[in-house]
């Protein structure tokens, strides 16, 4: 009775969906318990030859499809609740599925995101993972981009531009050249653009302290410039304080890559927020709990003319390039 | 400041995100409102050469692929709360887009499914159209495939079979060959195939009498078989009262297709349920009171093996192929 998908779901994907709510898998549909709560819902998809390269190992795969969206409920002060995954994908390759859903196992289990349901499609193009990911926040507490209001520090977590450098070593650029013999720092920064480490520990802090927040993906330039946007603001960043990686800051100092290109670089999956002067040692005490790092690089100002990043003797750095569009 | 991608959004999806919970697609994420109920999450994705054909108009393309997620809310007895949309394209064509949008703003009018959010995606392959679409049942109330009971009655709405005959018109096989000059016969049927009638007007009926339900989108006689399996019961259904539209009917008495291929043939997106017979003229009543056509089929029976479908002698029909894998 059993189709070749269902024994393959039941195989490798019905192990992970142990939440109640899932029915293991053996539904149309699955039920989420919002406790009351709001229900924050976002999804981002990742194909093959645009968002990931074909040598890119399934777990890791698995993980970062799971993690850009982790990042995205991070970054709206929501805690994780669920996913969905929709998976396209050529051919049944068992050895490939049974390491993505390891890989996904791994992370459903760190992050507490139980996997609900989804869809298994065949398809003759790339491979695609697309999952729509679910969080919970009271309500009316979800943190947007529109808040923010001149006065509030400009902060980011963790540090800017390592994926990008990542890609560009695993596409052999010059990143790749110059660090021909360090073999921690590639894998260190090969690492970052694989396996993106969101910053769902932060939320908590993010939802009481931020007055607008977004995770940064498209590079920080571009991220920050939407955020601004939204909120009918403008900004003034320090790019010196930009925090950035020891492989990072010596890349930087070799002059293998200017700073414009490491805040327009992607995959960053950093929080981005605002918070208002008053509130930041508050916030910052409470990232301290958490052991994200946080670093404010700026503050927000009044206006709409597009954010400037200012160097060391404050003037403006130019950005040819302010982030990564796939039209 | 607009990348391409923002722009595409703003221009053809925005003015469809008229839920407050959207937040105008200007966020990374949306809010659903629980209003106190139960979140039936459901997705599916279709995929040219696969799910559709590539000259399938684009509206049509979009109101399927929301439809398709429709029929599982409305067989999982769920009223509809919104859905997120993500598109993979291998370009920006406007013209398409707009027809794309065009279609799904009417159906999200139609039947009150609010676009909360989405996202967009570069592909050199084949479009992919991936929907998780929300619903809300009262706590514990969703409908599963598996609690089924031996004495239910069996039932399904609208009529079997004519998706799988307009899919054979489209591709040029016998069904084409045999309707060559009933052209009115010809358009309905491929108009099933492209464009599902999900019967969510039956939802509150399925939730308040049926015990088990799902919808029928493999294929009749495999969708049955896995309704049986889940709950562990088997049936026997009278294949002459299978409801089938006059032009199937045609077909089948002209011998151009039979009985097991029109209950193995995908795409029909209608309900299939089981009501216990004391519950079945009410369930009857509020159905004809939605207008939406119900005919009992046959019986649940104890037991776990293969549902059974009699001919009009009682003899069993032989069904190679109960439905539609893709693997």
């Amino acid at each position: 009775m059993t189709s070749g998908e269902d024994s393959l779901i039941a195989r490798y994907f019905r192990p992970l969906a142990t939440d109640p709510g899932a029915f293991g898998l053996g539904d149309d549909a699955a039920v989420l318990d919002a406790l009351g709560d709001d229900v924050v819902v976002t999804t981002d998809a990742i194909v093959e030859g645009v968002h990931f390269l074909s040598g890119d190992p399934p777990e890791t795969l698995a993980r970062k499809a799971l993690r850009v969206n982790l990042s995205d409920l991070a970054a709206k002060g929501a805690t994780p609740a669920g996913f969905v995954l929709t998976l396209a994908l050529r051919s049944a390759d068992e050895a490939w599925l049974a390491s993505f859903a390891r890989g996904l196992g791994e992370d459903i289990g760190l992050f507490g995101c139980p996997l609900l349901g989804g869809d298994t499609v065949s398809t003759p193009g790339p491979l695609m993972i697309s999952i729509t990911a679910f969080g919970r926040v009271p309500t009316g507490k979800m943190v947007r981009r529109s808040n923010a209001k001149p006065g509030d520090r400009i902060v980011v977590t963790g540090t800017i531009g390592d994926a990008a450098l990542g890609l560009d070593i695993l596409k052999g650029g010059a990143v790749a050249t110059a660090l021909a013999d360090d073999v921690a720092a590639k894998e260190m920064l090969v690492g970052r653009y694989r396996v993106p480490q969101p910053r769902n520990a932060l939320a908590k802090a993010v939802r009481d302290y931020a007055h607008a927040a977004m995770d940064v993906s498209d590079g920080l330039a571009g991220d920050l410039a939407k955020l601004c946007a939204a909120s009918g603001v403008s900004a003034v960043i320090d790019a010196q304080s930009i925090p950035l990686s020891a492989a990072a800051a010596a890349l930087l100092a070799r002059g293998t890559v200017g700073i414009e290109a490491l805040v327009a670089g992607g995959d960053d999956y950093e929080i981005l927020c605002t918070v208002p002067e008053a509130a930041f040692e508050a916030f910052a005490q409470a990232a301290r709990l958490t052991r994200v790092a946080v670093t404010s690089i700026g503050t927000v100002i009044a206006g709409t003319s597009p954010p400037r990043f200012l160097d060391g003797q404050g003037r403006d750095i130019a950005l040819p390039r302010l982030s990564y569009s796939h039209f």
